[in-house]
């Protein structure tokens, strides 16, 4: 290749963080050097890792290189390529703006920052000419990102789906297949290391509602902000949800939706959703995560994989330092954002999908009518409806289960405020979205 | 994004081919014009299409555009970029060589020509300092270049396997699920158009050796070439294989195996091969292509979706287009040819695998022993084995089916020259790889 300069002058990489993942970067830019220098053709040279505690034991890490500093590191002149693994709004913002004002090209991971403030990143890194690349921020090592930006950019892309949180996909999992409650196998999961201490961020589907963000921006070319992801956790799912899917041949998988609405708007959304055990998503097992993709041309798609630990994650961020670093010696950048679409953002009353709603009423004639009645006075058109005898327990109520054809959330939602107020219905309705159409 | 010369000036595209995808190609590029400006920063022109017969009906296409003399097509100096989707070794090597030569970045599906001499064309365009991208040419609209060529980059791919052929997988398919024999299904599948009239390169496993040959090239920095693989269709699998499968909880499919054999050679081959029903790949139905990846950090990643078909293939296609457009919008170029690992191909008898061998044997004392001392003897280890007492239709014989732990093909294979020696052991030894270790 002629136009490479075959030089043994290295790449300078700084990497902000040394936690799981960034000490992992860091051993695999040391074992793996040859390779990589023979992949992008010249070698690259970690020269600074920033950390908040220099005093802290980390085996294969050379302490030479650890500085407290963020801020004097990104900002050095000779620095390409700095590797954000920080997390969180600040001080990983203002690092990676510094960085990108000093010339240097970013390999970030932080789901929360591009959900939120992607774009003034994205802008300063087109005004210096550099690159941002973030595939470790969506799924892992799941090369999704890239796929989106580049192999389908000349498709249309109609809906990604995808189950991009392993710890709420491991919770869930369990308790279909333990039978086990939402506390118990939560509890478990912390004990093994699967979930936080504090979990709010994956259970309450803050974790999936940033990778949503990121997924509907690429896929549909606009910018959307985690602040547009209408968003529900697992916290209310209970083991009856879990029962009623069965019966109803789902599984229940925490969905990140993002699809095009009828008027062209983007509807996206992360919510406990039934799906139907013939869909490729319900089969994605434990911690595993993936993305199904539909396009008008290339049709439907899945992408699989483990969406988290440090190796993983190093892959996925190794994966970009490589193609930052090749774009570097070749004096090219990469794709920047594509958001020339700029599409509306579907208001959450207004998005659309299949429901499965459960109540106990009476169980005496007429009631079922009556309920079917409060379907169709706002619109909502009826798929399937069982009835079982109360079982005792219930006192003299029978449970309804009733799935609908697609409707307008907010439709669902009046029906449900209508139907609460029915004397003959009792409390305690319970409404799931259902995957397909 | 400043360095995007916002200019009304057309990109030249040529296109060599139009047939199904071809076709489809070019009324995507009229109906997607605005899009696909707004993603590229400058309008696609599409200024002449090589093809055999001026007069067959395109419904859709200008007429005017249509030219038989690719030749001139291609080497006009204006034109930036050249689909090539003719297939086979020539015209379409020549013609995509004159345009490298004349300056043009190139998409090619042409996966039998970039099998066999992929080598040349990538060294013309390195030196030309265009594009070559071929994400067409294996799997359809699975994006599956540029996740190996660029996601995995910085990681160590271990092996790739693939069902990379639609045609294959849907008559295994069916031969699983309907219980109908090979050349039933084959006329099936003709009648349906799945299979061409003359399927030799489907069923013989060509198409597949070609892509396996592509995949194993991009995995483990070499240059592997079509005649590298080891080849086996699936002419040869009859209803009790299938049966064999089964009780063993496999399926058959046709698999590319692109594996780094423990010497550091590469080990790749296309056969039918038995898959546990527990392995992703199991799974994939019908027509669909997936390609499963098992890497150093990155871990078991699979990509599955449509493997064939006009759309499909359009769609990465386009996706190629839009890409190399975009590079010479802002003056650079992709990632290139990386072989620099140039490691050699494993001896088709080095290659290792788990094996299924099933052969009659006389249903008396002391022949088990014998046949497993046979295997022992060439240093093949049994993982499992089960007898069957005789039907009646096979006289006095027994059917014994073994299993074998990871072995060397040629110890296998020598192992079966040795049984057929046995007077105790009846014709027709059957033997079929089965996944896993």
């Amino acid at each position: 290749m002629k136009d490479v300069i075959a030089t043994s002058t290295p790449l300078k990489v700084a990497l902000l963080g040394c936690g799981v993942v960034g000490s992992q970067v860091a051993r695999i830019l040391i074992t793996q050097a040859d390779e990589l220098r023979a992949r992008i053709g010249r070698p690259l040279e970690l020269v600074g890792i920033a950390v908040r505690d220099l005093a802290k034991d980390r085996p294969g890490i050379d302490r030479a290189l650890l500085t407290t500093d963020g801020e004097e590191l990104v900002q050095r002149a000779d620095v390409d390529l700095v590797i954000e693994l920080l997390g969180g709004i600040e001080p990983a913002r203002s690092l990676i703006l510094a960085a990108i004002g000093a010339g240097a090209s970013v390999i970030t991971a932080n789901k929360a920052l591009l959900a939120s403030d992607g774009g003034s990143i994205y802008a300063a890194a087109a005004e210096q000419g550099v690159d941002v690349y973030y595939e470790a921020a969506v799924a892992g090592a799941i090369p999704i990102i890239r796929p989106l930006r580049e192999s389908l950019v000349g498709d249309e892309v109609l809906a990604v789906k995808g189950i991009v949180n392993g710890t709420t996909n491991f919770i869930l999992d369990k308790m279909h297949t333990a039978g086990e409650s939402f506390p118990d196998v939560l509890a478990e999961a912390q004990a093994l290391g699967y979930a936080e201490a504090d979990p709010t961020a994956d259970v309450e589907g803050h974790d999936a509602a940033a990778k949503a963000a990121i997924l509907a921006s690429l896929a549909f070319h606009s910018r959307v902000r985690l602040s547009d992801v209408d968003r529900e956790g697992i916290t209310g799912v209970t083991l009856a949800d879990i029962e009623a899917a069965r019966e109803m041949g789902c599984v229940i998988k925490l969905l990140a939706d993002c699809s095009l609405s009828p008027d062209g708007s983007i509807a996206v959304g992360v919510h406990p959703t039934m799906v139907p055990l013939s869909h490729p998503l319900a089969s994605i097992p434990g911690a595993y995560n993936a993305v199904f993709i539909e396009s008008r041309y290339a049709g439907r798609l899945m992408f699989m994989g483990p969406g988290a630990g440090g190796s993983p994650t190093a892959s996925a961020v190794l994966g970009d330092l490589v193609t930052a670093a090749r774009n570097r010696v070749r004096g090219a950048i990469g794709p920047g954002e594509s958001a020339y679409s700029a599409r509306g953002i579907t208001p959450s009353g207004e998005a659309r999908s299949r429901y499965y709603v459960s109540l106990l009423v009476e169980d005496e004639p007429g009631v079922l009518a009556k309920v079917a009645a409060c379907f169709a006075a706002h619109g909502v058109s009826l798929q399937a409806v069982r009835q079982d005898a109360g079982d005792g327990g219930a006192g003299d109520r029978a449970r309804l289960g009733v799935r609908t054809h697609t409707a307008r959330d907010a439709d669902v939602r009046a029906t449900l405020a209508e139907l609460e107020q029915l004397p003959e219905v009792g409390p305690g309705i319970t409404v799931m979205r259902v995957e397909g159409r």
